[in-house]
Protein backbone atom coordinates (compact mmCIF):
# COMPACT_ATOMS: atom_id res chain seq x y z
CA UNK A 1 0.00 0.00 0.00
CA UNK A 2 2.68 2.76 0.91
CA UNK A 3 6.11 2.82 -0.09
CA UNK A 4 8.77 -0.06 1.21
CA UNK A 5 10.65 2.77 2.34
CA UNK A 6 7.70 4.07 4.63
CA UNK A 7 6.96 -0.07 5.77
CA UNK A 8 10.63 -0.56 6.93
CA UNK A 9 10.23 2.57 8.67
CA UNK A 10 7.42 1.66 10.48
CA UNK A 11 8.14 -2.03 11.20
CA UNK A 12 11.25 -0.54 12.94
CA UNK A 13 9.55 2.10 14.77
CA UNK A 14 7.11 -0.19 16.24
CA UNK A 15 9.98 -2.51 17.79
CA UNK A 16 10.84 0.83 20.55
CA UNK A 17 8.96 -0.34 23.54
CA UNK A 18 6.00 2.16 24.29
CA UNK A 19 5.30 2.15 20.51
CA UNK A 20 2.64 -0.44 18.90
CA UNK A 21 2.06 -0.65 15.25
CA UNK A 22 -0.63 1.70 15.78
CA UNK A 23 1.63 5.05 17.22
CA UNK A 24 4.38 3.45 15.37
CA UNK A 25 2.21 4.68 12.04
CA UNK A 26 1.64 8.08 13.57
CA UNK A 27 5.01 8.68 14.27
CA UNK A 28 6.25 7.81 10.46
CA UNK A 29 3.44 10.31 9.68
CA UNK A 30 4.54 12.76 12.03
CA UNK A 31 8.13 12.44 10.89
CA UNK A 32 7.46 13.03 7.26
CA UNK A 33 5.46 16.14 7.76
CA UNK A 34 8.32 17.50 9.67
CA UNK A 35 11.44 15.77 7.45
CA UNK A 36 13.87 18.41 7.69
CA UNK A 37 13.34 19.90 11.57
CA UNK A 38 13.08 16.24 12.73
CA UNK A 39 13.00 13.29 10.35
CA UNK A 40 16.84 14.45 9.10
CA UNK A 41 17.84 15.07 12.60
CA UNK A 42 16.39 12.43 14.31
CA UNK A 43 18.96 9.99 11.71
CA UNK A 44 21.98 11.32 12.51
CA UNK A 45 21.69 11.74 16.23
CA UNK A 46 20.85 7.46 15.75
CA UNK A 47 24.26 7.17 14.30
CA UNK A 48 25.64 9.57 16.48
CA UNK A 49 24.53 8.02 19.78
CA UNK A 50 25.09 4.77 18.08
CA UNK A 51 29.04 5.08 17.29
CA UNK A 52 29.67 7.85 20.45
CA UNK A 53 28.22 6.32 23.40
CA UNK A 54 29.18 3.22 25.46
CA UNK A 55 28.79 1.36 28.59
CA UNK A 56 31.54 2.65 31.16
CA UNK A 57 34.36 -0.31 31.85
CA UNK A 58 34.26 0.56 35.18
CA UNK A 59 30.50 1.09 36.12
CA UNK A 60 28.03 0.60 33.14
CA UNK A 61 26.83 3.91 32.94
CA UNK A 62 26.44 4.81 29.23
CA UNK A 63 28.75 7.94 28.20
CA UNK A 64 30.98 9.81 25.32
CA UNK A 65 34.01 8.93 27.84
CA UNK A 66 35.36 5.83 28.94
CA UNK A 67 35.52 5.77 32.16
CA UNK A 68 32.45 7.76 31.90
CA UNK A 69 32.10 11.20 33.73
CA UNK A 70 30.34 10.40 36.89
CA UNK A 71 33.85 7.90 37.54
CA UNK A 72 36.12 9.97 36.97
CA UNK A 73 35.29 13.65 38.51
CA UNK A 74 37.74 14.50 41.36
CA UNK A 75 34.61 16.47 43.50
CA UNK A 76 32.29 12.83 44.11
CA UNK A 77 33.82 10.36 46.26
CA UNK A 78 35.27 6.71 45.44
CA UNK A 79 34.46 5.74 49.30
CA UNK A 80 30.38 5.08 48.28
CA UNK A 81 28.91 2.77 45.42
CA UNK A 82 25.09 3.21 44.26
CA UNK A 83 24.21 -0.10 43.08
CA UNK A 84 20.98 0.17 40.37
CA UNK A 85 19.49 -2.26 37.89
CA UNK A 86 19.84 -0.26 34.93
CA UNK A 87 21.43 3.27 33.41
CA UNK A 88 17.88 4.83 33.75
CA UNK A 89 17.90 3.95 37.55
CA UNK A 90 21.28 6.18 37.79
CA UNK A 91 19.64 8.90 35.73
CA UNK A 92 16.67 9.11 38.35
CA UNK A 93 19.45 9.39 41.19
CA UNK A 94 21.31 12.02 39.11
CA UNK A 95 17.96 14.32 39.02
CA UNK A 96 17.28 14.10 42.21
CA UNK A 97 21.40 14.97 42.92
CA UNK A 98 21.88 13.96 46.26
CA UNK A 99 24.20 11.23 45.96
CA UNK A 100 27.86 12.13 45.61
CA UNK A 101 29.64 9.03 45.40
CA UNK A 102 29.95 6.61 42.27
CA UNK A 103 27.71 3.76 40.52
CA UNK A 104 27.48 0.30 39.29
CA UNK A 105 24.89 -0.69 36.95
CA UNK A 106 24.37 -4.36 36.96
CA UNK A 107 22.38 -4.51 33.95
CA UNK A 108 19.18 -6.01 34.69
CA UNK A 109 17.98 -8.82 37.91
CA UNK A 110 18.90 -12.01 38.68
CA UNK A 111 15.88 -13.99 37.47
CA UNK A 112 15.70 -17.54 37.79
CA UNK A 113 12.38 -17.59 35.19
CA UNK A 114 14.80 -15.29 32.54
CA UNK A 115 17.96 -17.59 33.11
CA UNK A 116 19.82 -14.43 34.33
CA UNK A 117 22.32 -15.61 36.85
CA UNK A 118 25.21 -13.25 38.95
CA UNK A 119 27.94 -14.32 35.90
CA UNK A 120 25.49 -11.96 33.50
CA UNK A 121 25.27 -9.21 36.08
CA UNK A 122 29.01 -7.87 36.65
CA UNK A 123 29.00 -8.75 40.25
CA UNK A 124 32.36 -9.51 39.89
CA UNK A 125 33.51 -6.41 38.67
CA UNK A 126 31.19 -4.61 41.53
CA UNK A 127 34.06 -6.77 43.62
CA UNK A 128 36.61 -6.05 42.12
CA UNK A 129 35.93 -2.44 42.47
CA UNK A 130 35.39 -2.44 46.02
CA UNK A 131 38.46 -4.24 47.24
CA UNK A 132 40.57 -2.16 44.55
CA UNK A 133 39.30 1.35 45.79
CA UNK A 134 38.78 0.72 49.50
CA UNK A 135 34.79 1.05 49.06
CA UNK A 136 33.72 1.98 52.84
CA UNK A 137 29.88 1.53 51.60
CA UNK A 138 27.96 0.21 49.00
CA UNK A 139 24.00 1.11 48.88
CA UNK A 140 22.07 -1.27 46.93
CA UNK A 141 19.41 0.69 45.10
CA UNK A 142 17.39 -2.44 43.22
CA UNK A 143 13.86 -1.81 42.60
CA UNK A 144 11.44 -3.37 45.53
CA UNK A 145 10.34 -6.48 42.92
CA UNK A 146 10.97 -9.89 44.21
CA UNK A 147 13.81 -9.77 41.48
CA UNK A 148 15.34 -6.84 42.61
CA UNK A 149 15.48 -7.70 46.01
CA UNK A 150 16.34 -11.30 45.49
CA UNK A 151 19.44 -9.96 44.04
CA UNK A 152 19.66 -7.13 46.39
CA UNK A 153 20.43 -9.75 49.07
CA UNK A 154 22.85 -11.92 46.70
CA UNK A 155 24.98 -8.98 46.05
CA UNK A 156 24.96 -8.21 50.05
CA UNK A 157 25.96 -11.63 50.92
CA UNK A 158 28.89 -10.89 48.42
CA UNK A 159 29.87 -8.13 49.71
CA UNK A 160 30.02 -10.04 53.10
CA UNK A 161 31.93 -12.56 52.37
CA UNK A 162 34.20 -10.40 50.75
CA UNK A 163 34.66 -8.38 54.02
CA UNK A 164 35.12 -11.42 56.18
CA UNK A 165 38.74 -11.83 54.50
CA UNK A 166 39.26 -8.44 53.93
CA UNK A 167 38.35 -4.65 55.09
CA UNK A 168 35.10 -3.83 56.16
CA UNK A 169 32.32 -2.63 54.12
CA UNK A 170 28.91 -1.65 54.94
CA UNK A 171 26.25 -2.55 53.07
CA UNK A 172 22.70 -0.44 53.29
CA UNK A 173 19.52 -0.54 51.13
CA UNK A 174 17.32 2.82 49.85
CA UNK A 175 14.73 3.61 52.88
CA UNK A 176 11.10 1.25 51.89
CA UNK A 177 7.94 3.17 52.37
CA UNK A 178 5.14 5.74 51.53
CA UNK A 179 6.65 7.61 48.73
CA UNK A 180 6.45 11.80 48.91
CA UNK A 181 3.15 12.54 47.95
CA UNK A 182 1.51 8.99 48.54
CA UNK A 183 -2.18 8.82 49.89
CA UNK A 184 -2.86 5.97 52.13
CA UNK A 185 -5.64 4.32 50.26
CA UNK A 186 -4.11 4.67 47.00
CA UNK A 187 -1.28 2.51 48.04
CA UNK A 188 -1.26 -1.49 48.10
CA UNK A 189 -0.73 -3.63 51.89
CA UNK A 190 2.94 -4.43 50.57
CA UNK A 191 4.10 0.00 51.23
CA UNK A 192 1.92 -0.11 54.26
CA UNK A 193 3.57 -3.06 55.51
CA UNK A 194 7.20 -2.16 55.19
CA UNK A 195 6.14 1.40 56.11
CA UNK A 196 4.65 0.88 59.43
CA UNK A 197 7.59 -1.72 60.20
CA UNK A 198 9.80 0.99 59.54
CA UNK A 199 8.00 3.48 61.37
CA UNK A 200 10.55 5.69 63.71
CA UNK A 201 10.34 7.94 66.08
CA UNK A 202 8.54 11.75 65.66
CA UNK A 203 11.50 13.99 66.69
CA UNK B 1 25.28 13.36 32.96
CA UNK B 2 24.99 11.91 30.06
CA UNK B 3 26.90 12.34 26.60
CA UNK B 4 25.53 15.13 24.47
CA UNK B 5 24.81 12.80 21.89
CA UNK B 6 22.44 10.75 23.59
CA UNK B 7 21.18 13.76 25.43
CA UNK B 8 20.32 15.00 21.81
CA UNK B 9 19.07 11.66 21.06
CA UNK B 10 16.24 11.62 23.68
CA UNK B 11 15.47 15.60 23.14
CA UNK B 12 14.36 14.41 19.73
CA UNK B 13 12.70 10.97 20.77
CA UNK B 14 10.77 13.11 23.19
CA UNK B 15 9.20 14.99 19.73
CA UNK B 16 7.55 11.92 18.60
CA UNK B 17 3.57 11.21 19.59
CA UNK B 18 3.02 8.98 21.93
CA UNK B 19 6.63 9.22 23.75
CA UNK B 20 7.50 11.82 26.14
CA UNK B 21 10.39 12.75 28.29
CA UNK B 22 10.66 9.52 30.40
CA UNK B 23 9.43 7.03 27.64
CA UNK B 24 12.35 9.17 25.57
CA UNK B 25 15.13 7.65 27.70
CA UNK B 26 13.98 4.40 27.45
CA UNK B 27 13.47 4.01 24.44
CA UNK B 28 16.92 5.34 23.85
CA UNK B 29 18.61 2.99 26.16
CA UNK B 30 16.98 0.32 24.23
CA UNK B 31 18.35 1.59 21.06
CA UNK B 32 21.46 1.53 22.39
CA UNK B 33 21.12 -2.49 23.54
CA UNK B 34 20.29 -3.03 19.83
CA UNK B 35 22.70 -0.97 18.23
CA UNK B 36 23.27 -3.32 15.04
CA UNK B 37 19.61 -5.00 14.86
CA UNK B 38 17.76 -1.41 15.34
CA UNK B 39 19.63 1.66 15.95
CA UNK B 40 21.52 1.79 12.84
CA UNK B 41 19.02 0.55 10.72
CA UNK B 42 16.32 2.79 11.76
CA UNK B 43 18.73 5.67 11.34
CA UNK B 44 18.80 4.10 7.55
CA UNK B 45 15.32 3.56 7.20
CA UNK B 46 14.30 7.55 8.14
CA UNK B 47 16.94 8.72 5.49
CA UNK B 48 15.71 6.39 3.00
CA UNK B 49 11.81 7.29 3.91
CA UNK B 50 12.86 11.31 4.12
CA UNK B 51 14.21 10.60 0.49
CA UNK B 52 11.95 8.49 -1.17
CA UNK B 53 8.21 8.71 0.46
CA UNK B 54 6.70 12.36 -0.54
CA UNK B 55 2.85 12.74 -0.74
CA UNK B 56 1.02 12.13 -4.25
CA UNK B 57 0.23 15.35 -5.95
CA UNK B 58 -3.25 14.08 -7.31
CA UNK B 59 -4.39 12.20 -4.15
CA UNK B 60 -2.20 13.36 -1.16
CA UNK B 61 -1.51 10.01 -0.06
CA UNK B 62 2.13 9.02 0.68
CA UNK B 63 4.53 6.77 -1.77
CA UNK B 64 7.55 6.48 -3.41
CA UNK B 65 5.64 7.30 -6.74
CA UNK B 66 4.03 10.23 -7.85
CA UNK B 67 1.28 9.57 -8.54
CA UNK B 68 1.00 7.09 -5.63
CA UNK B 69 0.54 3.54 -6.70
CA UNK B 70 -3.42 3.86 -5.99
CA UNK B 71 -4.12 6.81 -8.35
CA UNK B 72 -2.30 4.64 -10.88
CA UNK B 73 -3.60 1.40 -10.38
CA UNK B 74 -5.76 0.43 -13.67
CA UNK B 75 -8.29 -2.73 -11.22
CA UNK B 76 -9.09 0.36 -9.13
CA UNK B 77 -12.25 2.36 -10.54
CA UNK B 78 -11.84 6.41 -10.79
CA UNK B 79 -15.78 6.80 -10.72
CA UNK B 80 -15.71 6.91 -6.85
CA UNK B 81 -13.21 9.23 -4.93
CA UNK B 82 -12.83 8.63 -1.01
CA UNK B 83 -12.60 11.49 0.92
CA UNK B 84 -9.90 11.18 4.37
CA UNK B 85 -8.91 13.76 6.42
CA UNK B 86 -5.09 11.80 6.87
CA UNK B 87 -3.35 9.18 5.61
CA UNK B 88 -3.49 6.90 8.48
CA UNK B 89 -7.07 7.37 7.99
CA UNK B 90 -6.72 5.67 4.32
CA UNK B 91 -4.33 3.06 5.25
CA UNK B 92 -7.53 2.01 7.65
CA UNK B 93 -9.56 1.70 4.81
CA UNK B 94 -7.05 -0.14 2.89
CA UNK B 95 -6.61 -2.87 5.80
CA UNK B 96 -10.60 -3.00 5.22
CA UNK B 97 -9.68 -3.61 1.30
CA UNK B 98 -13.18 -3.16 0.33
CA UNK B 99 -13.05 0.12 -1.26
CA UNK B 100 -11.50 0.01 -4.52
CA UNK B 101 -11.85 3.46 -6.03
CA UNK B 102 -9.40 6.67 -5.55
CA UNK B 103 -8.92 8.49 -2.27
CA UNK B 104 -8.49 12.04 -1.64
CA UNK B 105 -6.79 13.79 1.53
CA UNK B 106 -7.49 16.68 2.82
CA UNK B 107 -4.48 16.78 5.17
CA UNK B 108 -6.76 17.68 8.03
CA UNK B 109 -10.31 19.34 8.64
CA UNK B 110 -11.71 22.79 8.42
CA UNK B 111 -10.85 24.13 12.09
CA UNK B 112 -11.84 28.02 13.36
CA UNK B 113 -9.75 27.55 16.13
CA UNK B 114 -6.34 26.28 14.71
CA UNK B 115 -6.95 28.68 11.83
CA UNK B 116 -7.49 26.10 9.16
CA UNK B 117 -9.59 27.02 6.29
CA UNK B 118 -10.97 25.93 2.61
CA UNK B 119 -7.67 26.83 1.14
CA UNK B 120 -5.40 24.72 3.84
CA UNK B 121 -6.97 21.33 2.59
CA UNK B 122 -6.83 21.14 -0.72
CA UNK B 123 -10.65 20.87 -1.71
CA UNK B 124 -9.52 23.14 -4.52
CA UNK B 125 -7.10 20.22 -5.97
CA UNK B 126 -10.32 17.57 -5.25
CA UNK B 127 -13.21 19.80 -6.91
CA UNK B 128 -10.68 19.27 -9.80
CA UNK B 129 -10.38 16.13 -9.82
CA UNK B 130 -14.42 15.39 -10.11
CA UNK B 131 -14.29 17.72 -12.85
CA UNK B 132 -11.34 16.44 -14.87
CA UNK B 133 -12.35 12.68 -14.28
CA UNK B 134 -15.51 12.70 -14.29
CA UNK B 135 -16.49 11.32 -11.43
CA UNK B 136 -19.56 10.01 -10.23
CA UNK B 137 -19.67 9.40 -6.58
CA UNK B 138 -17.88 11.11 -3.67
CA UNK B 139 -17.92 9.09 -0.42
CA UNK B 140 -17.21 11.63 2.67
CA UNK B 141 -15.17 9.56 5.28
CA UNK B 142 -13.72 12.45 7.48
CA UNK B 143 -14.08 11.71 11.73
CA UNK B 144 -17.30 11.91 13.52
CA UNK B 145 -16.42 15.01 15.22
CA UNK B 146 -17.65 18.41 15.18
CA UNK B 147 -14.68 19.45 13.13
CA UNK B 148 -15.11 16.82 10.90
CA UNK B 149 -18.08 16.93 9.72
CA UNK B 150 -18.22 20.62 9.39
CA UNK B 151 -15.76 19.98 7.16
CA UNK B 152 -18.02 17.00 5.36
CA UNK B 153 -20.63 19.67 4.93
CA UNK B 154 -18.29 22.29 3.65
CA UNK B 155 -16.82 20.07 0.41
CA UNK B 156 -20.40 18.82 0.23
CA UNK B 157 -21.84 21.43 -0.29
CA UNK B 158 -18.56 22.91 -2.86
CA UNK B 159 -19.36 19.59 -4.97
CA UNK B 160 -23.37 20.55 -5.14
CA UNK B 161 -22.60 23.63 -6.35
CA UNK B 162 -19.91 22.25 -9.20
CA UNK B 163 -22.96 19.85 -9.87
CA UNK B 164 -25.13 21.97 -10.73
CA UNK B 165 -23.38 23.59 -13.65
CA UNK B 166 -21.99 20.28 -14.64
CA UNK B 167 -22.38 16.63 -14.42
CA UNK B 168 -24.14 15.32 -11.29
CA UNK B 169 -22.37 13.77 -8.42
CA UNK B 170 -23.49 11.97 -5.68
CA UNK B 171 -22.32 12.65 -2.54
CA UNK B 172 -22.39 10.17 0.34
CA UNK B 173 -20.88 9.54 3.98
CA UNK B 174 -19.85 6.37 5.90
CA UNK B 175 -22.70 5.33 7.66
CA UNK B 176 -22.87 6.37 12.00
CA UNK B 177 -24.38 3.99 14.27
CA UNK B 178 -23.12 0.84 16.51
CA UNK B 179 -19.28 0.06 16.02
CA UNK B 180 -19.04 -3.70 15.37
CA UNK B 181 -18.47 -5.11 18.61
CA UNK B 182 -20.01 -2.34 20.97
CA UNK B 183 -22.20 -3.08 23.88
CA UNK B 184 -24.73 -0.43 24.44
CA UNK B 185 -23.79 0.32 28.00
CA UNK B 186 -20.45 1.78 27.02
CA UNK B 187 -21.38 3.99 24.18
CA UNK B 188 -22.19 7.60 24.63
CA UNK B 189 -25.39 9.27 23.64
CA UNK B 190 -24.49 10.72 20.65
CA UNK B 191 -23.55 7.61 19.24
CA UNK B 192 -26.58 5.57 20.36
CA UNK B 193 -28.95 8.76 18.87
CA UNK B 194 -27.32 8.42 15.51
CA UNK B 195 -27.75 4.77 15.21
CA UNK B 196 -31.56 5.11 16.42
CA UNK B 197 -32.23 7.87 13.58
CA UNK B 198 -30.97 5.68 11.26
CA UNK B 199 -32.31 2.11 12.42
CA UNK B 200 -33.18 -0.01 9.36
CA UNK B 201 -35.68 -2.39 8.83
CA UNK B 202 -34.42 -6.34 9.94
CA UNK B 203 -35.10 -8.06 6.45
Amino acid sequence: MAAEALDQLIRLLAKLPGLGPRSARRAALFLLRHREGLMVQLAGALRAAAAEVHPCSLCGNLDGADPCRICTDPRRTSDQILVVEDVDDLWAMERGGLFRGRYHVLGGTLSALAGIGPEDLGIERLLGRIERDGVAEVVLATGVTVDGQTTAHYVAERIARLAERDHPVRVTRLAHGLPVGGELNYLDEGTLDAAFRARQPLA
